[in-house]
């Protein structure tokens, strides 16, 4: 006969839900209790079973993460994610986005994880606005969508973009030239916008000729730097929308043998750990990833446990972080 | 009266079989069917249970990643995976090793995942072992596990190590150091094994004043390479067991303003993207990671559908990158 979930209450000395909530990781079960109940599961060999469990709670204890793989920021979001959920008894099940997310939609829609967090959303997502329609908890991370009310944990891109402009000034630039991110992304819009409206107010213009606009990713400020460098009346200083644009006109600058900052000064955008390398000595904007996800986590267990209060965005706050590379 | 499969299957003039399986994306369908179903699903607002399903299948159609996500390996490894299981109607659970395996046993022994792909295992883990025994299919990528039957997919670091002695030995260097993975992991110890073998038959020793042991880790690269860089008969040439370990020692040589490779030479292992990068333009050993990523997608696969042959270890061949760091 099959060993029973009584059968391991009955060894470790505990009553029988006790049991189910220990082997699930219940963080309102005492480490200790947790460790004896275990130890007595694996004496006797025994497992829970999954499915019964699934269809006894009527939830699935999992909760999908949408991604963009490709993101040089997700490797920061997601091993929290995966611990702040792992901690509340929540498996991670991950969505890589590549711009398809219907596939997802049935899935999702279909009691396949009992809410969602987005690390990663285009302003023209459809799925959001599906998962509120449906009642799916969700959760928003580090971006948010024009026209969704959804609860969402973000950093103060507007006052972040503003900061650069205002870093740029104080080091005495007043030709400065900007290679902006996505205009689809509100993390894309946002830090154009802070940043503009920085440059502003310091009296400083900028010219359609020293922007461009690209993806987030290593080779749009690879490509881009060039184009930057030319012109009698070329920028002293550009703003990066993000770190990995900032590294890639960082690559091409040392392969042309222009100098950082001497020649140009760079700012990124979020403070990656690379921009800290000695190679690259970054100066950028630090997000507060830890507090956002940490954020993101506790939302979306309080819609599990039957919240309904209206929707909120958390806006977080954002650092200057002063390296090498803004200097004139 | 709610929407089931079979009036899905009326709308797309299919059978309701092919509704179901269209909508878990079988691989056998074709693509012009999923869309007709998916298209009558959507129009009828329909969504599977997924829990349903799970139990009427007695499957969970997931497949658990265990995965190491402070290796800088894992983002090229993860969104193949993904993609790669995705397309076979599969989901992927991200477990993330930190040391402590034992609380997914319970978990991926309790009907929580059909298979498991382990990305990351130290020579150490039980885990693996217990999978086995319990005859959880599961296949391991990169690594494999002394003593442990398994299927596995890995590149073969012995020949990587010897390669990389070779090009060394090839570019004139006679005094050559090296800074060695962890010797409980299958990739420390082979690539060890196999640069040791490539020096002696070149005849060149390597005294243990030139050798370091650490983590795969920038850390390590950027401590150790100080120590290497003392002493009269010091090396001229230093291989690093993985990229990130010679990336760490490439950020320590330009801020200590000593130049790379004319004041010495460095080698890595892996081929990591940022191997390629202009200021790095590190000479480094290949490892074809989509073709292991595959190979063990289909391995686990093969196993899912009931295969019963015994564990194959599937040894893929690698290539010397030569770029800028290994000259004399």
């Amino acid at each position: 006969m099959s060993v029973t979930s009584h059968d391991v209450a009955r060894a470790a000395g505990v009553s029988q839900p006790t049991v189910s909530r220990a082997l699930r990781n219940d963080p309102n079960i005492a480490e200790t209790t947790r460790a004896r109940v275990a130890e007595a599961a694996r004496q006797l060999g025994y497992v829970p079973n999954e499915l019964g469990r699934s269809l006894s709670l009527q939830a699935t204890r999992r909760i999908a993460v949408v991604a963009d793989l490709d993101n040089p920021l997700w490797p920061m979001l997601i091993e929290q994610l995966h611990d702040g959920l792992a901690q509340s008894g929540y498996s991670m099940t991950l969505l890589a986005e590549h711009g398809d997310l219907q596939q997802f939609e049935q899935q999702l829609l279909g009691g396949w994880a009992d809410g969602v967090i987005m690390t990663s959303a285009r302003m023209r997502a459809t799925l959001p606005f599906e998962l509120r329609r449906r009642r799916v908890p969700f959760v928003l991370v580090n971006r948010v969508i024009k026209g969704l009310k959804a609860d969402a944990a973000v950093a103060d891109n507007v006052a972040g973009g503003r900061a650069a402009a205002q870093v740029l000034v104080d080091a005495g630039h007043t030709r400065v030239g900007a290679l902006f991110g996505p205009q689809d992304t509100s993390t894309g819009r946002d830090r154009e916008k802070g940043f503009r409206a920085g440059l502003e107010e310091a009296g400083l213009t900028l010219p359609d000729s020293r922007v461009m606009h690209g993806e987030f990713d290593f080779t749009f400020g690879r490509e881009a730097l060039p184009q930057l460098l030319k012109g009698r009346h070329r920028a002293t200083a550009v703003f990066c929308a993000n770190d990995i644009i900032a590294i890639g006109a960082l690559n091409t600058a040392r392969q042309l043998g222009v100098s950082v900052p001497s020649d140009i000064a760079l700012m990124g955008f979020d403070d990656l750990d690379q921009a800290a390398w000695p190679v690259f000595d970054l100066t950028t904007i630090s997000i507060p990833f830890e507090t956002l996800v940490r954020s993101a986590v506790v939302r979306i267990l309080q819609r599990l446990s039957g919240d309904t209060s209206p929707p909120r965005v958390e806006v977080h706050a954002v650092t200057p972080v002063l390296r090498g590379t803004h200097l004139r």
